[in-house]
């Protein structure tokens, strides 16, 4: 049981009648009842509640925060975005979902643009699981697929993950590194690129799977505080 | 719980009455009461047993399995080391410790020499963790002593670690990567360092609870079990 | 210029029409051309020849070895496989392309089985450039095609790359991690997919020039020789 | 011969006797020297020149920007960091040195807080190559020493290196990744720890030469410069 908050713009849903067909109570709260129903105490968060949703005290009981923006990405307060970074550099899970690829923190984390190709075209992608033994992997099949995605397409401009752990392919001819995992400071980052506000891809349940699985990967653990500061000779 | 197998070669706690008073029932005997007190299921191996007492149906019970070897690493038949190689690749975790980075296993799973420098006089080890935020660093000291080690320095002919996790110090001057997390097909490798026949090191705390952390780590997940066969196409 | 050998098996284009009417020179012929075109030193070896061609002298004059094997893998002494992973762990650098995933070499190398999926239809290969800053992407495009090739698909059963530098997609739904790049020891391995016996993709310009790069890639410097013994303290 | 830019604080070396008398000319004009007898087309930029000496124009021909500053990090314009890091994802290589490890530019483009340990007590520092084969250990000793250092220590936070090429073992106790490569982007990151305003170490030959190899690996090639945008279909 991870302690989990799901943070959303909630814009598109409240704004556009397709998406609030697909998502009525908002992408938050699909994501929110995957991971409740998986056993996970889990809140949500949204751009416009007063700081965003994420105050201190909010964060302060986060272990793994999943983040999805879309339209609203330069109105997130930078205040809001240093917590997050700082939070999970002292260890936090974060997990950028799908468009969150161009948030602040998650760009922040990465220290590159984040960019990519796309097309919203409603085609085919077909994951493989290319790190089979890695946890996000577990209980996961060598090869899925989602029906109808938008494509995202390589060079996608991030570090090279720590691991990849998914491949995708699409229809039109294009590849993408569609789950990959990666250590900042103390914490843990596992993008994961399936998901979209018009597709109902967070209502299939491989997908609902791998996120959970993405949560308990990245969930901290107690490890030692380091100290950065002017010290005396530990040895001779 | 983890199920694990603590293999060791088993010869100079029976050979000499230096090794045999600091390990009077075998170095594995001291990592099995390490793993079983933090409530694993233990069972020890020896290379005088029959196929070393890695029989097939001892690795199909076998999650994760310590290796400690060092004077008779040609001894082990390399039906036996095809065996825990194969199983590793099939996602059973595997611990070299200590001399064990030149086991037949390591070698064969690393493909380098694993060759290194070394120095028997009993000198001041400092480790360091430098991944703090990785499961094998949870509940550890930034930094930690061993107070007489044998040294082993760098150049560690291995291929570069997926992640690092403790560094070594050492009085006379050298460094060490001692704390080395690996893939290899579906199963994890974690080469952890310090140890030796004549000094009482997998007496200590904080070195048992590293290697509690290993195990756990390299437990496998439920991951997908890849073909690799001639197969039809998925698409169009 | 770098000093290159080119190892073919060298038995289809012997035994096989299909085969000698792409490749008449053998497959080796035609990567020297391209190699010897760009200014390097070029020789070749063949299965068929005393020592495979490779005895220790001509080793001795070789930056660089190519690797191309199909069928008959298992016909290559272990005694020529020592030699040549022992020189790429002293430096020398290490190109299998294609069906050479499954030569003894590369399989020594990685410590894995280096297992994939494929399927022979001559399908469309789209090749991805994922990071555009590597040296054996210099001069390519962001995206290329192989017209008909031989699917290969994930999982690819290799140590997750130091740097993976292309990805393939192909028509029938797989992907492929197409451009592999590794440190063993103190030389290079550059695994390049493309290219195959009854396909000329060999003559391609794209794949030639990409080869290139491997080679100047591979080619190893003056690093120092590290030495794997007793030593005294360096310190205090 | 590649066009490399040495930016300095060059703020200690006129404010301050001691160091002044270390690098008279400013630390710039010392690693300016090394690389203009290393053949290399060499300029120089300071903190206190318009735009900190970095104008577009400076950037648009420098192949490499080595770094150096210490106390004034906070004085660098934002503006003239977005247009470092911006240059550095469309390959220009960057060379952090020393203190340099909290610059705006190399924190921004690792995404941590790049923080460590320190201790100003000229202290003996020995580095360990232990990558030999990498360009950057070309033509190095396998163990060099700094006689007199500030020390570093870790944990350093910073994302896992995809290379990390020497390690610093300190007399106090302490070790350090000391020489880390990266890729962010197209470009290439070689942070470098040695280096001080007191001590005359980017005099001494050994570490003029490794910032040489360092200033040739980072040079930028001639890769694709992929685009980022909405596109149609490539395939079917």
């Amino acid at each position: 049981m991870v302690s989990v908050t799901v943070w959303n713009e909630y814009r598109h849903e409240r704004e556009d009648d397709e998406v609030a067909e697909v998502y009525p109570d908002g992408i938050h709260a699909a994501l929110a009842d995957a991971l409740a129903e998986r056993g996970h105490d889990v809140t949500t968060a949204t751009l416009d509640e007063p700081e965003h949703g994420l105050p201190e005290d909010v964060l302060d009981g986060t272990a793994v925060l999943l983040w999805w923006g879309h339209a609203a990405h330069d109105e997130v307060e930078d205040a809001v975005v240093d917590r997050v970074v700082s939070r999970v550099r002292d260890g936090m899970g974060f997990l950028p979902l799908h468009s969150a690829h161009h948030s602040k923190p998650f760009k922040r984390l990465m220290g590159t643009s984040c960019s990519l190709k796309w097309r919203e075209s409603g085609e085919r992608e077909r994951l493989w699981t290319v790190e089979p033994g890695h946890p996000v992997a577990d209980g996961v099949d060598e090869t899925f697929v989602v029906a109808e995605a938008e494509m995202y397409g390589e060079r996608f401009d991030v570090p090279e993950p720590d691991t990849l752990v998914f491949l995708s392919w699409f229809e039109g001819g294009e590849v993408f590194r569609s789950g990959c995992c990666y250590r900042r400071g103390s914490g843990r980052v596992f993008y994961f690129r399936p998901g979209h506000e018009t597709y109902p891809i967070y209502r299939e349940e491989t997908i609902r799977h791998v996120i959970d699985n993405g949560v308990r990967w990245a969930a901290p653990d107690d490890g030692p505080s380091p100290t950065f500061e002017n010290v005396d000779r530990y040895e001779g």
